[in-house]
């Protein structure tokens, strides 16, 4: 048994190659510092070829200097290296696969260079992995997918290596630490090199070298919706989820997708929310982007937390005025983190809503359409059941499911929509566009974003469907179709057996519902505007340039 | 609209309760370590009536230090605590309770003590606000359960409060999180206090104050299991399991619970799963705490790597070893994170494979028994499909699952248990101890810990059953009661429908595997003693004395 055949093993090859890595980029740093205007030579040395890159590309911000000087690197020097990516949104994520630089990928979304993905793929440039959520990516760096690279971002570096992410910490030290514990090397871009940092998000002693980028990092406002397009119909609708559904299975933890229909339920917690009464019983926990259009319900006094998945641009001084309500470090800003936030909606919080551009007859969604393979981001992680949940709440045990002794409580998990689309484009579909792009993309299932099986709820302007009340699968089917309008699936849609469902309880029309359908108009709105949103933030939210119309 | 009516509101409360209660410690201090020989007035001056805690705690490491000194506190200045904690496993944490210093609990596991809080409960001491997995409990502090103070413990600590957790980093990180950015303060209990740490696991900036014990905190070799008392009948399972299981489905990913049935089939890999030729294809990735009966098959080339929950006393020299396969720091010793780990299984892992105390006719399992609520630790977080996930691999396209379009894989969620327990109790049983136990708890639903629904197989000395073909549930019952043997649930099986399962593979038994029963023996174990574990490590393992038999 003695393991004399094996003695011989080298079991430290990783850290011998980092080694051999870090002399070899020698000639380009100064203690931890790379020499910015040599990056190409220095990320030359430092890659071998068919090398794992974990490259940030985040949901929001973007190590955008290092990917530019990675597809700059000569391909006969740096060659089929494997990228890994959460959001592929820089046209130098897919320069390194047009010249060469790398091979293969694994990633989340694609969605501005999904169009230009797609011609890669088919030119036979670029070899997909598989297309995961943000969080499971990060958990295959820490199984079968340890990067040897980390390429990534913060606002500021001291000499020691400590980063200092700013508010949008996101996924840097998750990617860090997969990295960093694995033998593998960090190079991080920094908008500032300093003396001192004014916190320590990453610790320096993790970090291996640092370049001080001539720009600061690309950073997009995803999260900012403006009030002036959340229409009648929008407001409708987010009455009916309020009282449908917040107020009916007391909502108080919960987490609110990105899209018009959810601002305006934002919008309408300091109006209709407080005519209601409802403050302080529903939506005081809140795991979410700073969205811009919260403002209005944290200055009401609705909002007791929000824990953040990343920051958002303009938000920064806000969200440093309002310690109580936001995660913030001792330096006063803003410490988001994707994975923790990811695990608190899916583990802590009882309601997930969000906008779904196509739904079948089974209540089958995706944000895929059009042809276009965007990925998945981070929605199918907060729209399902997490069945390994154990804990009970109000709202979870509102849902009660399954047979003796197996019965639970259940997540509410909404979809929002109009029954069309702007351009008349029908929202509730016979077939979702994302079948056939699977299809077309050889993905062995489809890429289905939140399965009919986990949606509890669907709101339209027709009404609210309970699908978690549905005895089977054709039930469901009816109740999707009683609230999709005029859509194909919704003319389906037998108005005896529409009845028998409002009944049942298993829709409701806004009548059912108590929703003054007249109420439903842009006054409601606590904001209309931009503007009006940094008038209620007392002048402390900054709105990205192209939000201000001023 | 405009927020003048909100404007005097103070939105830094956390962080002015924060300034005072440091201030009212600075008796107790110089610069950031407090004086152990005053321990008991400084937390009295640190904590307020009503704050919520949070104690490490976690499913190994215990703040006992802390739990002492906070369970000596004079409950008339201190009181009404609401004390949150992963794992209740001291006495000190109930005397806290007793004492009258806490009134609210929200916890995850109470092991050893689970009898003693039956009865403060009963006795209307603890009020329990849920009982929770591990990682629920943690998402918990992110939305609505945010500590007022964090009570922690690491090896060492530096004088900027830099903290080196040592090979047991578990929950130390993220609690930190949760309490540091959201204006909570943070005390340590370090073993050691020393001018440099030889690596910082969480940064100095974000910890506040130092303690050093007297003794080194408490750490329980949970994960360790003698292969001595590993039989035939283990040994048969595991055998089932390699080739029914494991060879079938092409698992390459994985995580063990912890027990004799899963020690087994780590023991089993260099010696049977050889003999099938099976090295490289299945296995190589796993998530696990460093258990000691792995070293055989990472001795032998099977483990590609392996990323861990938390640490194992005695495992510390042979990791720190194997970086190439551990996940290790520059310092040379292993980083663990359970949040991260947990990330990696339910969202990077093929397989959980672990055993149950009862399992009823339809496949629901607990670990609760004989009257006592233990909890739910992090079984239920492995052992469920994860719905969120959206990457395909070979063993998780392997149970392709689901109406079109909605297929999908799934994750292989394996029960492996003898039908009677040491003592003749049989392992399957009419109803789980653990309704009963949940309803004199008061739970409002049972406290299961895998659902039947979720559980895609199970391996009893009997056979396999393949739940995951059943089509219904009467199906999945006859499929249970085909391998229950003379259990109460299996001598409900019908011979004829047992032979009609085989046939269609719903059922197999060892010859429909191809298992050579008469092999089952002891001596197919690559180890055979925790002796044989040192010998297969050169040396480098060392045991715990009480697994120390020499």
């Amino acid at each position: 048994m003695a393991s004399t055949a094996t003695g011989a093993r080298d079991w430290a090859r990783r850290r011998t190659a980092k080694r051999e890595r870090l002399e070899a980029v020698r000639p380009y740093v100064s203690g931890r510092v790379l020499d910015a205007g040599r990056i190409g030579g220095a990320l030359q040395a430092l890659l071998r070829p068919g090398d794992r890159v974990a490259m940030e590309g985040d949901n929001q911000k973007q190590a955008d200097f290092l990917a530019e000087a990675l597809a700059g690197c000569d391909p006969d020097v740096v060659h089929d290296l494997h990228l890994l990516i959460s959001s592929i949104s820089l046209p130098e994520h897919l320069d390194v696969f047009e010249r060469g630089v790398a091979r293969r990928l694994d990633f989340a979304y694609a969605g501005p260079q999904s169009v230009r993905m797609a011609q890669l793929l088919a030119d036979g440039k670029v070899e997909v992995g598989a297309i995961h959520t943000y969080v499971e990516l990060y958990a295959r760096m820490f199984v079968d997918l340890t990067p040897n690279i980390a390429l990534l971002c913060a606002e500021q570096a001291d000499h020691d290596g400590n980063l200092f992410t700013g508010p949008g910490t996101e996924d840097t030290p998750t990617i860090a630490e997969a990295v960093a514990f694995s033998g593998g090397v960090i190079v991080v871009q920094v908008n500032e090199l300093v003396d001192k940092v004014p916190r320590v998000d990453i610790p320096g002693d993790w970090v291996d070298l640092i370049v001080e980028s001539p720009r600061p990092f690309a950073l997009e406002p995803l999260f900012t919706r403006d009030p002036r397009h959340i229409g009648q119909v929008e407001i409708l609708m987010a009455m009916m989820a309020l009282r449908g559904i917040y107020e009916r299975h007391g909502v108080v933890t919960l987490n609110h997708g990105i899209g018009y229909d959810t601002a305006a339920i934002e919008l309408l917690l300091p109006t209709y929310g407080e005519e209601l009464g409802l403050r302080g019983k529903i939506c005081r926990h809140w795991t979410l982007n700073p969205h811009p259009t919260l403002i209005p319900a944290i200055e009401s006094g609705w909002v007791d937390s929000v824990h953040c998945f990343g920051g958002e641009p303009g938000m920064e001084r806000y969200v440093a005025a309002r310690p109580d309500v936001f995660f913030t470090g001792h330096d006063g800003s803003l410490r988001s983190n994707r994975v923790l936030c990811q695990l608190a909606g899916q583990y802590a919080v009882d309601l997930f809503i969000g906008s779904s551009l196509q739904i079948d007859a089974d209540a089958n969604s995706s944000t895929v359409t059009e042809g276009r393979l965007t990925g998945f981001g981070g929605a199918p992680n907060m729209g399902h059941d997490a069945r390994g949940r154990r804990h009970p709440s109000a709202a979870w045990l509102n849902l009660l499911t399954g047979q003796a002794p197996a019965v639970r409580g259940r997540k509410l998990v909404v979809q929002i929509t109009q029954t069309f689309r702007s351009g008349g484009t029908p929202a509730f579909v016979e077939s979702l566009d994302a079948v056939q792009v699977g299809e077309e993309a050889g993905m062995p299932v489809p890429p289905i974003m939140i399965y009919g099986e986990d949606v509890t709820h669907v709101v339209t302007e027709e009404g609210v469907a309970y699908l978690y009340k549905a005895e089977g699968p054709a039930e469901r089917r009816e109740a999707v179709a009683a609230v999709a309008g005029a859509t194909p699936v919704g003319r389906r849609a037998d108005e005896r057996r529409v009845a028998a469902l409002r009944r049942d309880g298993l829709v409701a029309l806004p009548e059912d519902l108590k929703v003054d359908v007249r109420k439903a108009r842009r006054s409601l709105l606590a904001a209309r505007s931009i503007e009006d949103l940094v008038a209620w933030s007392g002048g402390l939210y900054d709105p990205p340039a192209r939000f201000r119309t001023w």
